[in-house]
């Protein structure tokens, strides 16, 4: 048994995306190069809410005042929300993901899907239980399983080489399921690489779960946020025990609504049942005044979401054409969502050090790779819901800081 | 090792505070005994934060807005909160209590005080670990302990049979630091008794867990709320380690601000630095447009506090003269806070049958005392931050109800 400084010794968050300010009170040691590079700040760490980029969801304050108008029906919902509020959203998610959701038994709503994915999680792992985790996959994953004294059974995914579908290893993901997974979590579209599964892999994951009696936690959370020429398959609609599957979804990327902090997780009642018991002692109920914000979602004015979606591609385009004029760099389009994984030429410091000179001298957080798996030491990842053309000028900034601490300087300036 | 099954089956929410409305789903078997008792439904399950009751802080709604108009400074902040609101929070939080917080290192911002006991707890807790708990005390401490795979080492409180103090029993407090209890939770004013520890209750305490090295999280979320002829000891300005101590606040109660999920924990930085670290990965970061109206908190209008505490000791000793001309009915005033605490006389219907009667029959909402201890199988705790006239009138109908289902029914009719 670990002590509790070990248990958070894993834990850590100096480097997790959004707490980049704190880095500065421990670490005095880049030693930098060249000058600083002027131009706006742009933070990749996480998107920009604000009216220059992607601002949030019309309507959304107002209904957010009105429930605060509503009193104290609006402030004290039941554990797993309002009961009117939830079969409007079983409602539009049944809709959205092709399968039946009772707003009784099957949904809960959390503050922010981060509390979905915990709550998920705890329901499901009990301490020595295997769980099967994506490499990489979204940076909590690992540290939620660890949290409970699960083990963590990692399985690979080949993104980068490859223009369709996840590349998830399923021979391996088959493998860690006979040594006794008992649950598998992972997002689609994959964040940090924006990738999404095939409809042969969601098939291949739902035959194995079935078979293996695995439960699945499926992180969808960009799944609105689908570029054009893709097409997105849900697993909850796939051919699968019903009682396996959770499905995670909220309001904040697409919809830039995560100031108020709403999540919302779907499918098996006997999951989300004891979700709702952990979200008694973790934050005692559904986000409160919130929860009315939720009205908005899949309920936006005609075309908001085909605009929203027509700016991320345009930007994502822009900002990939920059990464192909820089040597080295291999990128894979994002067919969803707003991430951008690029993996970078090698460098002759380590990624922590690059990603701090990076926002002391550039003004350009992102996040590094490793946060997502500890194979991906040469990666970094952009959320690029950012203002088009200050996203635009930052990257640049990001392939003139690779060229000064790459490796092999010397060859590039001869190629 | 117990199975998830059994660990969920010890967090049960059936009974627990506002999840009533779920029961009608379970149980249809409440033999009723005579006709419905008319009045205004009240739901003691927690306070009513309707202009009728007890209203949120005045400007509470405009810093909210405020919040979102910042944007993105506002919906990301550090995951333990916005720097300068931490600054301003420290201030005022030290001043309140008399020992110094440093707004850097020293206080987190969680959704809401249930958040904040969640990573309190999870933040010192490892399996196998002993944790004195108080009989009784909030009903979420025991639950989050036992998830944590801690063991629960109870204290026993005899509030009832005095005027002043918790009567909390040192002697078996100190028994239990002895047997190697690493962490010591206990609500002051306590929840539901609504007792506040003496200055000499407080100064054993202090003196046992600096003695034997126990970490103690102290929830004051009523510390405000103290009634005339009462006084509060803080237990981190008492005489103790302050690297052993963290205390839990937030502006839910005296404030009604519960439904924008506002809760603080400050003290020792090695404590609050575990919490940043859960709190990733619970619900990611501190309440994001919310923390605005943080900036309310003790910085309301001139005689605001008063008035609000006032009304609520008017309320109060209204309540409790029905309570005395109950036969049979006995209640300690509260010193602080909106609980009561009625130990009932004796029934011949269990309590949970009453309190669903009480619901079903009188439109009565009560929690049942062995939420909050397993010994108090004969109390219910009432929030009364109610609508006062509703709130007298429903404490009406509770003794009508408690004389239907009496055990001495002959007795008092003798009499």
């Amino acid at each position: 048994m670990p002590t509790i400084d070990e248990r958070f010794a894993r834990l850590a968050t100096d480097h997790a995306p959004g707490q980049e300010v704190r880095q500065a009170f421990a670490d005095g040691d880049v030693a930098l190069r060249g000058e600083p590079i002027a131009g706006t700040p742009v933070d990749f760490s996480h998107g920009d809410v604000n009216p220059t980029a992607f601002a949030p969801t019309p309507g959304s304050l107002e209904e957010f005042v009105a429930g605060v108008h509503r009193g104290a029906s609006q402030a004290y919902t039941e554990y797993r929300g309002d009961a009117a509020l939830r079969a409007l959203m079983a409602e539009r998610l049944a809709r959205f993901t092709g399968a039946p959701v009772s707003g009784v038994d099957d949904l809960i709503i959390t503050p922010g899907t981060q509390g979905a994915l915990f709550l998920a999680l705890g329901a499901l792992v009990n301490p020595g239980d295997r769980v099967a985790i994506v490499r990489p996959d979204y940076f909590a994953n690992r540290k939620i399983v660890e949290f409970l004294g699960g083990v963590v059974v990692p399985v690979r995914m080949d993104y980068l080489s490859r223009d369709t579908g996840a590349g998830l290893d399923l021979d391996q993901l088959e493998a860690a399921f006979r040594s006794g997974v008992k649950t598998f979590l992972f997002s689609n579209p994959n964040n940090p690489a924006g990738v999404v599964y095939t409809p042969e892999e969601v098939a291949r994951i739902a035959s194995l779960a079935t078979t293996h009696g695995v439960s699945v936690v499926v992180d969808q959370l960009y799944s609105r946020l689908l570029y054009a020429g893709n097409s997105f398959t849900h697993l909850r609609a796939a051919d699968i025990d019903a009682d396996l599957v959770v499905t995670i979804m909220g309001p904040s990327k697409t919809e830039s609504l995560s100031g108020y902090r709403l999540g919302t997780a779907f499918g098996a009642a006997r999951i989300i049942d004891r979700m709702e018991k952990l979200q008694a002692i973790v934050s005692l109920r559904a986000p409160a005044y919130s929860q009315a914000v939720l009205r908005t979602w899949f309920a936006e004015p005609d075309g908001w979401l085909e605009e929203r979606i027509a700016a991320h591609q345009a930007l994502r385009d822009d900002l990939l054409a920059v990464f192909a004029g820089a040597p080295g760099m291999r990128v894979r389009s994002p067919q969803a969502g707003s991430y951008l994984f690029p993996r970078l030429p090698r460098l002759d410091v380590p990624l922590h050090h690059f990603v701090r000179a990076l926002r002391v001298q550039a003004g350009v957080t992102v996040t590094p790779g490793i946060e997502f798996s500890p194979d991906s030491t040469d990666s970094i990842r952009l959320n690029f819901s950012q203002n088009h053309e200050a996203a635009v000028n930052a990257v640049r900034r990001i392939a003139e800081m690779v060229d000064r601490y790459r490796a092999d300087v010397g060859a590039v300036l001869a190629g």
